[in-house]
């Protein structure tokens, strides 16, 4: 899975008012990376995993400095003797060795296990796993159709719900639809997975999970860890506004989710299991874009 | 702290071309959610603390059921024996309580600290713990400049080095600039955090932290986050090209950091410390917007 480029280059279908054609282009390459920390506990060299970030690969040493300075746990320079790559596992990571006598906080992290507003992959860091996890999951509903016309309709629909955004222009908002575009619920978040969250939330405590007949619709981009939440709430149909990540893509293809990324303005790309889309698809070379 | 709105309104600046005028307007409220658990322990009630979140108020059970499903922590409805809010702290919190002889895998969040692609508060859950890690941090750099002018050339120059973004259309960027306008460094991520982390790990690895003659400049909103990855280090304007959020503006005004926010054609507003920007700032009633 690692990669040394930050894009990736897929096969989609592309949708533009009731035209459909099959192209391939650029999405940009998300993938998990471990940040360790190299010390020393009594004379002896130790090493410990202190997170996994999903991150465009590129600048990864930069990034796990940044990441321990920003966190407080690494401060002047001279703390940090080297900095060492792996890419020979499925998980690219640094580690961060210290310099001598150095001392890291690590119980300031184990202290507090804290979340964000984007969390989502506590726990999972890789496909795999993530896939593990899945397993339980009910299968996604092969026999959902959604029509051309109702992708185009959700983005008109999700602005006249989204009230807090029009006070602001700073939230993200998730919604649901059923198959014949009427918008089921609307939730808004400053974080998108909090809005996504609220919105899967809400229907598990009406005993409404699996949303086997529902499309999951979000203003910001599709990230792996929004299409984790998807399917692990039983959602077949997944609508964007944004663009999708590598690994959203990937996961979507390999839990047979149907992924729609860049929907507005009468266009949308279709990335996997474009079965479910009525019309041109069904015969078209897409149906298994894979 | 707490708040029951999910817009807050504030004084700022807005600047449009080279005219500026003091007004009003709403921001999307951003403070911190504690979720907790209520289980059962030999008979005996127990609570665990199991994250803290940054998101904007409203919905908080199902934001904390919504979290909790899509980690796997819960699963079965039946599983839930009732959820309780705590709004007197300074931090708001839900309890989920476990009906008796649910077993919940703690475990699974200990063995796992894993953190996203917007990650940054780990470990610091309210504005008052911010505050005191920050506290070692360089004062702002009160003599730093920047002209409108300089202000309104931001965006074309980020788009013209966001050479990624170009090609998906799905990546958030950041960039140093010097108070000409000049761009320093630029990194992309599909992670906001991760492209700061990026930017600000670089010149901490090359020992150009503190940043007090740079301003940052970044893709997407102004998140409490953000801001607080900037003052820590040590950066004295931050620009975006999206809005700011409650606690970004709570926080940029607590630290004298100059916050900018909807930068783009053209326009932008000022939320805090003005009295960096060169011209009719100096005298007008926003110098002290806070």
């Amino acid at each position: 899975m690692p990669s040394a480029s930050n894009t990736s280059c897929i096969k989609l279908c592309r949708v533009q008012g009731d035209s459909v054609a099959v192209d391939r282009d650029k999405v940009a390459v998300e993938e998990p990376l471990e940040i360790q920390i190299g010390f020393e506990r009594k004379g002896v060299g130790a090493i410990r995993s202190i997170s996994v970030t999903m991150r465009t690969p590129g600048n990864d040493e930069e990034l796990a400095t940044g990441f321990l300075f920003g966190e407080g746990l690494l401060n002047r320079r001279s703390e940090l003797a080297r900095i060492e790559r792996n890419e020979s596992n499925s998980t690219n990571s640094v580690r961060i060795h210290l310099a001598a006598g150095v001392r890291f906080d690590f119980k300031h992290l184990e202290r507090h296990f804290y979340t964000t507003s984007s969390c989502g992959i506590c726990g999972k860091a890789t496909l795999e796993a993530v896939q593990r996890l899945l397993l339980n999951v009910p299968r996604a509903n092969s026999s959902l159709r959604l029509s051309v016309a109702t992708v185009h309709s959700l983005p008109s629909q999700l602005k006249r719900a989204q009230h807090v955004f029009a006070d602001t222009g700073g939230l993200h908002a998730a919604a649901l639809f059923d198959t014949h575009g009427d918008l089921l619920a609307v939730r808004e978040d400053v974080g998108r997975h909090n809005a996504v969250d609220k919105l899967i939330g809400a229907a598990w405590l009406n005993g409404r999970v699996p949303l086997e007949n529902s499309v999951l619709f979000v203003s910001g981009r599709a990230s792996f860890e929004l299409v984790q939440k998807a399917v692990r709430a039983g959602i077949s149909i997944f609508a964007a506004v944004g663009a999708p990540s590598s690994l959203a893509v990937e996961l979507a293809r390999a839990c047979g989710l149907t992924l729609l990324g860049f929907v507005r303005d009468r266009r949308f790309n279709v990335y996997s299991a474009s079965y479910r889309l009525d019309g041109q698809f069904e015969n078209s070379a897409a149906t298994s874009v894979a």
